[in-house]
């Protein structure tokens, strides 16, 4: 059985737990995860039975690619009637069950394309399974751990490159112009997907100085100005200077996975205040990567990081400033960047093994700057193994 | 009154003929462009009074940057009487009129926040403003014209600078990491928004011979084989050959706002078949040039292109190959790429003075290339004003 049979598989064994008759996953990443295919269509996993990946376009690459039958769309009039002819009998079990109970991605769906499929499929009752799929996509497969690692490797490969390049006076868009450059020519597929409503992200964070500690609308610890209040996060115009921390928190998307890495850089040195903090962002990391093995409650990870914050003195600076403090401390990523489990209050996932999680301790400095560090672990049966393979401590230039 | 105001009253006046008491604005997107802001939260634009944007995060740079009354977000439990407060007698009067009606934009907003604000705001009854918005966006005001003009002096300068390193042998996606790294060293802001549900783009369409024909889900006439099957469009690992078409569809966004343009190059020369098509594109787009002015109905000029094109005997060619066909000819651009109005079948809007949009004739020769011509135009009072800049013909290195 490949990878993208078993996904569906596991979806099917909850969804017969649940009363479910079937899933239509509408999402581009997610019918990836489950047929290795991204064309436009509908996936529908039936709680038993064969997968049918019904495709606008383009049906010719898909039937290349998807591990699942293929069939053109056609008019969303006719959806009821195939899926009837498909699955014979599932309209009718539903009806006896006292409705045909179908879910999909209720978290990212736009409400009219919704309407369409509740009209096209009149006395479904409609589930959320979207939680479902983000923790089931929240455990990873060799192989997607294997594309992770891919991505790290391209994004040091990257930073290397362009650390030679970097001079006092060039533009933060500059500096962030020559890493985007660096990775493309490794790879990176040039997207950084979020599953979250109205999220956005160009590559990463790139910033310096006082303009990386400006907040942003970003759920991030960095901020930046950003080019223009139209796209207001990372990079702006800002000169770099002496003495100021570089925050390069970057990332990369390698045969559809993501990676997520900060590193702080500065020309010269940075003055010891920032030092220090940045030297705390490392104990952080350290103290975490000790409970950082299956069983571990992720919410634990964040609430000792706040007492090792508030033991340094730092809490005000932890994760943003002020009213723009951000509360977590790490986040799954995969195929999206904001993926479970996240490292925060109230979520209680024990952690296991094939997790994936960025971790991300910063300070910010208003004015001043932000410092900090984050790098990508994958849970293992005994702890974890660093994904992430960047020199550590403060890059000087 | 600034262009902000202007945008919100002239919703206002929409909203009180169609008896809607407001409207709840929710992407990030829409937001910007009735505040000049971004940061997150909701935009509440009362039928009458003044427009309250509710931030989450930054709330430092909303107050900075937007034209409407900045509030904290708050809980959403608070949100009902928070806009009775702000608006005494709006609810209430809702109630009186048989419920408050209130719209906002069902066609991106995904159905758990739908959901959420339900529950916030109990009785009112919900309105998709999302058309009406578009269309109120389709007209561009002078500085909206003003970003995309440099949009398409950015574009046209990267080309330029590209140009003369393009070389038989190099892969595509090295070529697309040189136009990108030109457009952002020019200011591009790294992002094409589209409107759509899972649509994507990355910095365009560049791809050549063979593989610019494979097709793609990508609702637009070129395809490419991308990176790989998480990102299955636009440049892929094949190299350039001597002699095949090497589509370069390219944007950029400067200010928030996007152009699009496509030009045809190729090292050596177009073998005569492919250079005809060319030359047709080129006829398609002068003959829709001179139709290009208020009052002609939008799907008329797609309709006009397919009569040419059969008269040329390319039909089987035209905006993709087969099945894989794409049923327009151009679409309208601003914010997103994928604006009103569109020309295709079905569209029928008369052009007016201030829309842009983006035409884009091409031909698909599967196995061999795509070969095509794409400007974006201003409609102005008289006509047109063409606002890609960028030198026409096969551009041969």
């Amino acid at each position: 059985m490949n990878r993208y049979e078993q996904r569906q598989q596991w979806l099917q064994a909850e969804m017969i737990q649940r009363g479910w008759s079937g899933f239509l996953v509408t999402q581009n990443v997610d019918i990836y995860y489950y047929t290795g295919s991204m064309q436009t269509g509908y996936l529908f996993i039936p709680a038993e039975g064969e997968p049918l990946y019904l495709v606008r376009r383009s049906l010719e690459r898909a039937e290349d690619e998807a591990h699942a039958a293929v069939e053109p769309l056609g008019s969303m009039k006719t959806l009821k009637e195939r899926l009837a002819a498909r699955y014979p009998g599932l309209l009718e079990a539903g009806a006896a069950a006292g409705g045909l109970r179908l879910a999909t991605e209720l978290d990212v769906l736009p409400v009219q394309q919704f309407q369409r499929l509740q009209a096209a499929l009149p006395g479904a009752a409609w589930e959320d399974g979207s939680l479902l799929v983000r923790e089931q996509r929240m455990i990873k497969s060799p192989d997607e751990v294997a594309a992770i690692r891919q991505a790290a490797s391209v994004v040091d490969a990257s930073l290397e490159a362009v650390i030679p390049q970097i001079r006092e006076g060039m533009a933060e868009f500059e500096l962030m112009a020559l890493i985007e450059h660096q990775l493309r020519l490794r790879g990176h597929q040039g997207l950084m997907r979020m599953r979250a409503y109205n999220s956005e992200l160009i590559t990463g964070m790139v910033a310096a100085g006082a303009s990386a500690a400006v907040p942003t609308y970003f759920d991030g610890p960095a901020g930046g100005t950003g080019l223009h209040p139209s796209s207001p996060q990372s990079s702006g115009r800002a000169l770099l200077q002496r003495g100021e921390p570089i925050l390069v928190d970057i990332g990369c998307c390698i045969d559809g996975y993501l990676i997520d890495q900060t590193r702080t850089l500065v020309i010269g040195g940075l003055d010891p205040e920032l030092q220090r903090a940045y030297e705390v962002t490392e104990q952080v990391l350290r103290a975490t990567e000790a409970r950082l093995q299956p069983g571990t409650i992720s919410e634990h990870l964040y609430l000792l990081a706040l007492d090792q914050v508030q033991e340094a003195g730092l809490s005000a600076h932890f994760m943003g400033y002020g009213a723009d403090q951000v509360k977590f401390l790490g986040h799954g990523i995969g195929l999206e960047i904001d993926e479970l489990p996240v490292l925060a209050k109230g979520f209680k996932y024990p952690l296991a093994p094939g997790m994936v999680i960025a971790i991300e301790p910063k300070f910010t400095f208003p004015g001043r700057g932000v410092v900090g560090i984050e790098d990508t672990y994958l849970i293992t049966e005994t702890g974890y193994e660093k994904l992430t393979i960047s020199r550590e401590g403060v890059i000087v230039i």
